[in-house]
């Protein structure tokens, strides 16, 4: 069969390799009828991600299954289906939660040892828990919308249920106010989702002239190419002081950066892309892992009528947190006990 | 009055300044019985944030309301108050919201324009929404402890609450293994939280072995002074692959990647100390205005249940994000289009 090999940077070659067989018996043969290009496959195009020659490229894929092993039970030869990018057995802890991506046997079209899913054929590896079928009587036109499903359109759907779309904000009330930064298929994807989700106000922010036509035609309310400050404003003042819900869907540090600054307090920002900047800062792991990070300055006053009463009554005996006694005058003797780390915690009695 | 004042890098006195008077009238004036020295407090002391000479010291008080402004309502001369950290109005919509610190009015104690908490009296603005009155017939010997809840324990306890701790986790059942790094004093007060909030397995991570042995009486479950890889594995041995709330209690770039490298995923790292590292990222604005950073590869296949029947049978029109058309062995130019951003998304087909 023909299929995309990588041969080194900027040189992506379709070759002729072996067909593949079934291996394991949950796996499948799939005829791919659509496959894609993807904003991470440019990674190791450009150079930027250590990618040996010969590996296969592609990681969206939909087909029809030809052939299932044994322990298959959901998909017969002849179904049409779409493969997430990212394949999964689909009965641990993490598929039944819904986070796929973190299966304990998960892993991913192409590379060194997977068929990629630029080809006319894959090994489907569980493939049970790896595929939705796409439903009798779908149209033949509808394919390359339906083939989306593979990857950018729920990545776009990730970044809006990561920030909360829909989801009650610290109001209570379901945040329907959306910023997505990034005119690009998963910005795009995003603008859709935030709408879907029940986003009432939708900014995109962009700037392509003709995506952000699109981005309207797909959602959303506003559109603006501005940049810097002056963007920063103008996000402010649509927003009322800021979204709860931003989309993070460039990639850089410079539109997180932007994110952040017109999101509302209290808000979320969710960034979806593979992300590759911000060297000393373990990216990668959160990422990969889907695990969020909420970095906040304390709201005491209102955890002081939560934590307070049993302090006071002294059920909750914290009193060996204040470790050390300083008078007022002994203040320099405080900081430096804190400081040299001789005290867990300086109290002062000013007499 | 006797106050601390800021006067250079490890220089803070014990100076003579005039005593405060009521300016606003929703101000009291407030005679100090309990300040503290704060990890926070260190930064200046260290040289490490811009303070000018002069400057009031002191974000921690507690004290005796001595006289109110016209306009406070729910203060009296005579009460025993706790003043949060930040000072607030009480009203706003993030007052309202429990997000005080995000208060349109918001200012703090100390600095250049206010009274700070280390001194003998304070003018205390916006008192109303800024203070925590203390119970009637709490015993003057708690008053260390009560004082706590000005600052550091409860900023423990927004940790615990940021990482979900007692939340519903992934697999929608409340979240019970947290693992705190750090054992400061708001580690420790972490570890309070994370037991009032209902964690049963609390593991404290650390380097002092008093402080360890105190964090044990205050309800982490396993306690543990293992450093780099060796952390690592204990912690992963110990929360069977990962906690799904994690405290990072040290503020250090390297104490962050211990964080989320325990993290489960889908789980979450919390930060609450003043961050002062990771120049490139804007870490402080994630933190002062509490939003939370969602980053993570997308589970499509969870979704494709969600949106691949309105996407097959139409009702939800996606084609345009499709943009262009290959064929396999047109492969090359579709990575040329994508790379050059020709196309929004570059599908491929077969044949």
């Amino acid at each position: 069969m023909k299929a995309g090999v990588f041969r080194g940077e900027r040189d992506v070659r379709v070759e002729e390799v072996a067909d593949p067989v079934l291996r394991d018996p949950d796996d499948a043969i799939v005829r791919i009828v659509r496959s894609s290009v993807c904003g991470s496959d440019l990674w190791p195009y450009r150079g930027h991600a250590p990618w040996q020659p010969g590996w296969r490229t592609g990681h969206e894929l939909t087909g029809i299954v030809e052939e299932v092993g044994d322990a298959v039970e959901h998909v017969r030869p002849g179904d049409l289906v779409v493969s997430a990018f990212a394949w999964s057995c689909g009965t641990c802890e993490f598929c039944r939660a819904g986070l796929q991506t973190s299966c304990v046997r998960s892993t991913y079209p192409g590379g060194a040892d997977n068929d990629g899913g630029q080809g006319e054929l894959v090994r489907l590896p569980m493939v049970d828990g790896s595929v939705w079928k796409v439903p009798d009587g779908t149209p033949e036109d509808r394919l390359d919308a339906v083939h989306l499903l593979s990857d950018v359109l729920l990545t776009g759907y990730h970044a809006a249920k990561l920030a909360g779309v829909g989801e009650p904000g610290i109001d209570g009330e379901p945040v329907r106010t959306a910023v997505v930064v990034g005119d690009g298929a998963v910005g795009l994807s995003a603008v859709v989702s935030a709408k879907l989700l029940g986003a009432t106000t939708i900014v995109a922010a962009g700037h392509h002239a003709e995506r952000l036509e699109l981005a309207a035609q797909l959602g959303a309310t506003v559109t603006t190419d501005l940049r810097g400050d002056e963007l920063h404003r103008h996000l402010l003042d649509l927003t009322d002081g800021g979204a709860a819900a931003v989309m993070e869907c460039v990639g850089t540090a410079g539109a997180v950066a932007t994110a952040v600054e017109v999101a509302r307090p209290g808000g979320t920002v969710s960034m979806v892309g593979v992300p590759r900047f911000v060297d000393e800062w373990p990216m990668g792991t959160f990422f990969s892992k889907n695990v969020a990070f909420r970095a906040g300055v304390a709201p005491v006053r209102a955890y002081m009528d939560e934590v307070g009463p049993a302090v006071a009554s002294g059920e909750l005996d914290v009193s060996a947190i204040a470790s050390h006694r300083f008078t007022l005058d002994e203040l320099p003797d405080a900081y430096a006990a804190m400081d040299e780390r001789r005290c867990i915690k300086a109290i002062v009695v000013p007499e």
